[in-house]
């Protein structure tokens, strides 16, 4: 990871908690029950994400949460991370106070953003992802809270 | 992910919160400014740990971590990670209140233990791996906390 030289801005945007961990899964009702009910997390929330091809599931971890991703169909992003890197760690998400604050600060800082707006992610929460070669191979999103 | 059939016990081990999120990095002093100066995470731990192999950085997110692995040589598990599928996610780490416990559950729930007992990881702190095919393909790491 190369630094751009620049100093760093004042006001760093407030990085809360790991808000969750995206898990890669083939079928969510199969992947369901390890999560449930070997690991005892409860299940928060279900929903189907039509514009980002993704089935998804929410469990509680404390105030952390693991996200299971099961894709719609093989030509969406995660049919197609399965595809070449099989079920598994998809990505992060970091919670943000401020979501334009991260988005406008991680671009002054030189990272590559997937998504130069928020966009609403699950439960309707505001979302962005940066690019995995900004942040040395991990897709990174962040969420406001 | 298959279910053996057996119920669920009756007390699962609690799990507090996401600990830590593992990323294997190349190079220690190369990868931390992206998280210390562009995120603006502080540097908790810095760590060598012959045993396993690996240089350790930990980074603060609220109570939560990210914890950076740079491999002492190719030969470790670490390196072989970085020369199969480049830096990025390694692995999570789940904060168990009892760590025994959480040991002897998943071994009754049929899971595949890498640790049957606990060893010391960083910080002095007690640990154990669940094998990432009995978790969807995600290395898991119990931390007693």
């Amino acid at each position: 990871m190369t630094l751009d030289g620049r100093p760093p801005l004042d006001s760093a945007p407030v990085f809360r908690r790991i808000d969750h961990i995206g898990v890669a899964v083939e079928d969510l009702d199969a992947a369901l029950p390890l999560w449930r009910d070997h690991f005892g997390m409860e299940l928060a929330h279900r929903e189907t994400v039509q514009e980002q091809g993704v089935e998804a599931a929410l469990l509680d971890v404390g105030e952390n949460h693991v996200e299971l991703l099961a894709p719609l169909g093989p030509d969406t992003p995660v049919g197609k991370f399965l595809a070449k890197r099989g079920p598994g760690l998809h990505h992060i998400a970091i919670a943000v106070s401020d979501i334009d604050q991260a988005i406008a600060e991680a671009r002054a800082k030189g990272m590559e953003m997937i998504d130069h707006e928020p966009r609403i992610g699950l439960n309707g929460t505001r979302i962005a992802f940066v690019h995995p070669k900004s942040v040395g191979g991990v897709l990174t999103e962040f969420v406001e809270t």
